[in-house]
């Protein structure tokens, strides 16, 4: 049922974010597909390799974040997502940075019945 | 079949440049649904009304435009596709402006068998 669909992407969004937070990069690694594309603004489309470097040169940086979904829309075995994110950067010499905005976010279902990122464009953009 | 509905959506990419360089705002709006969700890096999403507002402030400005399809996957009635666009914009006093980067576009096939841009996230960025 797409409605149980919803829930369970729901559920991704929250591990996603309460992972990420916790500095579990392998919960993390586990909500996307192996040929994840994540995409930003100035920079060259990327992968789950690339994704999991960057997650390990982030030790020592507290995350703190919300997010607010905007739209979730159910394709059989794929979705589409709208994300607002919000989220605070705290480096170890304490120095803060807040970064916020959309996301649009394309999941699809494993043939384990899992969810899990498969396109991301993240907008978000530094907050002064 | 998948293969005519990835060569209808290059059609629609190929139709939304070159009415968008011809200034051909009707063409453009007949592209995208009427709930369509345009996404851009720190402004909040913006619908249909606001492009043809934005569209129709251009008037005088000189659009020159390339762009090159990196994937479609087509999901029976919707599709997603990413694309690399590089586009010049050149003001009536000759001040030239580049922006590039890569889309992140939802489509959806309408009951008439038209392909029109459902949402789309734009991480286009200037060009120094």
């Amino acid at each position: 049922m797409a409605g149980d669909d919803e829930q369970a992407i729901r559920k991704v969004v929250d591990t996603w974010m309460t992972a990420s937070q916790a500095g579990d990069i392998d919960a993390v690694l586990g909500l996307m597909t192996d040929d994840v594309v994540f995409m930003v603004p100035g920079h060259e489309p990327f992968g789950k390799e690339a994704f999991a470097a960057a997650s390990a040169g982030m030790k020592g940086i507290t995350l703190k974040g919300r997010n607010d979904i905007r739209e979730i829309k159910v394709l059989g075995d794929w979705a589409y997502l709208r994300n607002h994110i919000d989220m605070e950067m705290t480096l170890p010499d304490g120095t803060t940075t807040r970064r916020a905005g959309y996301t649009l976010t394309i999941l699809t279902k494993g043939s384990d019945g899992r969810w899990r990122l498969a396109r991301d464009a993240n907008l978000l953009t530094e907050q002064k």
